[in-house]
C-alpha cells in the first residue's frame, strides 16, 4: 500500500534538467538505471499522466522500465493504470518476470488481468507464481468476471469469534507489518468452518474492554454479499450506502473475500467505458490506441461489415422506386437528411433506456411504461420535426407537395424511431443481451428501410402534384 | 449513517400480502401511514429498487411517501436516488418540508441538490433550513460543481497538534454519537489558523501510548488537494492510491472539508452518464422518463432543431449534383450508404478519443501521435470497406465503373471521417468545451459534404462509363 505523503514534494527531487517535458524527463532517468529515482519520479506524476507516459514510449521502452522498478513498485504502476493497458505491457514480458510483477498485486487485480490475457501467457505466468499465489488466483479465476467473487480480495483479517480483544490488538500489533499491506478497515469475526459471524470495526475495538472477547462487541449478522452478485446489484448497493468493503460468503455461507468500493468502481467505470465505446461500435468495448493495429482495425471492420451490410439491406428498399425518384430527382437530397435525422431521433431513445437499464430505474418488464412515455414525445417531436423539414422542402423547391411528402415521412419516421429506440434495449436486456452494441445497427436499419418507404411510397402517391405539368 | 444490518431479513417483517408485486406492497403500506413499516419497506428493497418504484408513483404518492417518512429516513432515501430524481421529488415538496429533509443531508449533497433547482427554489429552501446549515450551503455553493470544494463534505475531525492521544480518545468517547454520523477514518491535526498540520489513522491512535502528543503520531505533510481541484484529477488521484478520503485546503492551505472515496465516484459516474446521453445527443446531459414531457421534448428538439439545419447544410451538396444523379439514379441508393457508413466510422474514432481523454490517456497536445496512428487504421479500413461496397456496387448494377466510384468515395471518405473523429474531440476539449455533446454533430455535417461531394463528382468525372450507351 502506497503511504500517504504530500504530492507537492515532487520538484527537488533529481538533478535531471527541469525544462525537459515528462517524458524526456522519464527517458532520461530510466536510462540512469536507478530503480529509486525512476520510482520517485513515477509517484510524484500528476495522477494518470504514468499511463499518458507509458503510452508514448515504444515497446523497448516500456519493458526497459519495468525491468528497472523493482517488483512491487512494478505492480503498484501497473495497478493504476487501466486495465487493458496493464494487460498489453504485461503480455510483453518475459513469463517470469511478469510473474515476480504479479505477485506483488491485489488478487483481485491479479485475476483481472489475466483475463485479458491469451490462456498461453496466463498459464505461463501462473507456472512461475510463488505456488500459494498461483493457488489463489486459480481459485479466484473460476468466478465470472463481473461478479463478486470475481473482483473480490483474499487479502483481509479475520479472527475466531472466541478470541479476546488483548488477544486480537496483540496479533494486530504482532504481524503489523504484514497487514498494513491489507488496508484494513474491518476485522472479521468467525465461527465453526469459517462461517462468517460478524464484523469488527477498528474504533470499537479501540474503545473495548480487553478482557471482552470479539464475539462480544462485534456487530452481529452483518450485511455480506454471495460470492454470485453481480456488478450491476454491487454498484447500486454501493451507491446506496457508505461501505468500504463487504464480505463475501459462499453458498456455505462461509467467508471467502472481501470486495472493496474502490474495487467495484473501477470495475464500473471500466464498464461504463465499454458501454460509451460498444455504443459506437467498437467490439470488445475497449480500445486504447496503444494496442496493435491489427487489433484495432480487426475490431473496429467487423463491426464496420455487419453495418455495411445491414446499409445496403435499407438502401435496397430505394432501388424498388427508381422511377418515383428519377421523376423528382430532388428527392434524393432528402432520404439522407430523413434517414440521419431519424437515427438521431432513435439513439436519443436508445441512450436513455440503456442508461436508465444501468441506473435500475427501469426493468424489460417495465415495457408499457416506457412505450407510453415514448410515443407521446415521439408524436411531438415527429410534429415539429416534420412541419421544420417539410417547410424546408417546401420553400427550396416551392413545390407545397415536396413539402407534405418530406415532412409526413420525417413525422412518420420518427415516432416510430423514437418508440423502436426506447424499446430494443429493453427487448436485448430481457433476453441477457448487451443493449450498448447491437441497438444502434438494429435501430438505424429500420428506421432507415422504414424512412426510405414513407418518402418514396408517399411520393409515389402523390406524383401528379409533385412532378411540373409540362 | 445506515447501520451495517443483514439484507437477508426483508421477507418476514410486514403483514402485506406477499404476492402483491414491491409497487403495490408499498402503496399498501404507505396508505397505512406507518413511518417505520414504510423505513423498513424501503430499507429491504433490493439496491436501486427504490429509485425504480418511486418513478412508477404518481407525483401525489412520492409526496405522501415523503411525507409519512421521518425527515432522516426522508433524507436518506433522496440521497439514494440519481440526483435528478431526487431534485425533481424535493422540488414538488412545499419549501419548509424539503428544508427539513435538507437539514439531514450530508453538506456534499446538499449542495449538488440544490444546483438542480431553479434558483428560487434553493432560495426558498434555505431560508427553511437551520441558519447554521444554510450558512454552509451558501458557503459551499460558491464552488464550481466539478471541483473538491464543490464535492467535499464539511463534516470531518480536526484536532489541535498540542493536545495528546488521551484528550483525544475521550473526546471521542464523550461525543460518540455525535461523530458517529461523520463516519470517520482520518483525524485531521492542525496548526494555528486552521492550517493542516497532518493526519492521524484510527489505528495508530489504537496503538500509540495515552500521553503523546497527538502531532508525534500523525503523518506528517499529507496529501491534500486544493479545493479547486477537478473531478478529472480527483478521479485519477484516487484511481492510481488507496485513499478513503483526502483533506481539502484552501489557497492560504487552511482546512476547509474532505472529499470523500465515495463522493468522487458519485459524481464520476454521474458524469459518465451524462458523457453517454450528451454523445447521443440529449442536451443538459440526463434525462429520465419520469421528467415533465415538456423539458423532455425541449431537450431533445433544441439538438435535434440544431442536427436538422447541419443536415440541409450537408444534403445541399447533392442538389448541385442533380443532373448526374438523374443520369445515374444508381446514386441514390448508395448516398445514404456512404454517409451512414463514414458517420459510424468516425463515430468509433470520437468514441476512442473521448474515452482516452476521460482515462487521462491523452491529452489535446498530443495531437500528432493520435493523428498517425488513426491514419494508418482509417487507410485500411477504408480500403477494405472501399473494396466491399465497390463489389456490392459492381455486382448488383452490373457497371464496374459504379463499383469505382462508389468504393473509391466511401474509402477516400472513411480515412477523412477517422481522422477528424480522432481529431475533434481534441480539438474541442483544447478549447475547454465538451466533446461528447458537439463531435458526432460536427462529424457528421463535415463527413456527409465530403461523402456526398466525393460519390457525385466521381461519378460527374466517370459519367460516360457510368450511362450505358444508347
Amino acid at each position: 500500500m502506497p503511504e500517504i505523503q504530500g504530492l507537492e514534494d515532487s520538484a527537488q527531487n533529481s538533478d535531471i534538467d527541469p525544462e525537459l517535458d515528462a517524458w524526456e524527463q522519464l527517458e532520461a532517468i530510466v536510462a540512469k538505471g536507478d530503480a529509486d529515482a525512476v520510482r520517485t519520479f513515477i509517484n510524484n506524476l500528476p495522477p494518470g499522466e504514468s499511463s499518458r507516459l507509458i503510452t508514448q514510449m515504444s515497446e523497448d521502452e516500456q519493458q526497459e522500465l519495468l525491468s528497472i522498478l523493482r517488483d512491487e513498485d512494478a505492480a503498484e504502476l501497473l495497478g493504476s493504470l487501466p486495465e487493458i493497458q496493464a494487460a498489453q505491457l504485461l503480455s510483453s514480458l518475459p513469463a517470469d518476470q511478469a510473474a515476480h510483477i504479479f505477485d506483488e498485486m491485489y488478487s483481485g487485480d491479479q485475476v483481472g488481468l489475466l483475463d485479458q490475457l491469451s490462456e498461453q501467457q496466463s498459464n505461463a505466468i501462473l507456472e512461475e507464481m510463488k505456488p500459494e499465489e498461483a493457488e489463489n488466483v486459480r481459485f479466484l479465476a473460476k468466478y465470472e468476471y463481473d461478479t463478486a467473487g470475481g473482483l473480490m480480495i483474499t487479502e483481509l483479517l479475520a479472527f475466531d469469534g472466541k478470541l479476546t480483544v488483548d488477544d486480537v490488538i496483540s496479533d494486530l500489533r504482532t504481524n503489523a507489518e504484514k497487514y498494513a499491506e491489507y488496508n484494513v478497515q474491518y476485522i472479521y469475526v468467525l465461527k465453526e468452518d469459517r462461517q462468517l459471524h460478524g464484523v469488527l470495526r477498528l474504533r470499537d475495538l479501540l474503545l473495548a474492554r480487553p478482557k471482552h472477547t470479539i464475539s462480544r462487541i462485534m456487530i452481529d449478522n452483518p450485511t455480506r454479499v454471495s460470492d454470485s452478485t453481480s456488478l450491476q446489484e454491487l454498484q447500486l448497493l454501493f451507491d446506496s450506502r457508505p461501505f468500504f468493503g463487504l464480505p463475501v460468503v459462499d453458498a456455505e455461507n462461509r467467508l471467502v473475500g472481501v470486495i472493496r468500493r474502490a474495487d467495484v468502481e473501477k470495475a464500473s467505470e471500466e464498464e461504463a467505458g465499454r458501454t460509451f465505446l460498444q455504443f459506437a461500435g467498437i467490439l470488445g468495448g475497449e480500445e486504447l490506441r496503444s494496442l496493435p493495429l491489427k487489433i484495432r482495425c480487426a475490431r473496429r471492420l467487423s463491426w464496420l461489415s455487419l453495418n455495411i451490410l445491414l446499409n445496403v439491406v435499407a438502401a435496397s428498399v430505394i432501388a424498388f422506386y427508381e422511377e418515383t425518384l428519377a421523376a423528382v430527382i430532388a428527392l434524393a437530397v432528402f432520404l439522407p437528411i430523413v434517414s440521419d435525422m431519424s437515427g438521431c431521433s432513435g439513439n436519443q431513445s436508445v441512450a436513455v433506456s440503456t442508461r436508465e437499464l444501468v441506473l435500475g430505474v427501469i426493468k424489460p418488464s417495465d415495457f408499457w411504461y416506457v412505450f407510453r412515455k415514448e410515443f407521446t414525445l415521439g408524436l411531438i417531436n415527429g410534429i415539429v420535426l416534420g412541419i421544420l423539414l417539410g417547410s424546408v422542402a417546401w420553400v427550396w423547391k416551392g413545390t407545397p407537395a415536396l413539402g407534405l411528402v418530406v415532412g409526413g415521412a420525417l413525422a412518420a419516421n420518427t415516432l416510430v424511431a423514437v418508440c423502436l429506440g426506447a424499446m430494443i434495449p429493453m427487448i436485448l436486456k430481457g433476453f441477457k443481451m448487451d443493449p450498448a452494441l447491437a441497438s444502434g445497427a438494429i435501430l438505424t436499419t429500420l428506421t432507415d428501410m422504414c424512412g426510405f418507404f414513407l418518402v418514396l411510397s408517399l411520393a409515389q402517391l402523390m406524383l401528379p402534384w409533385l412532378v411540373p405539368r409540362v
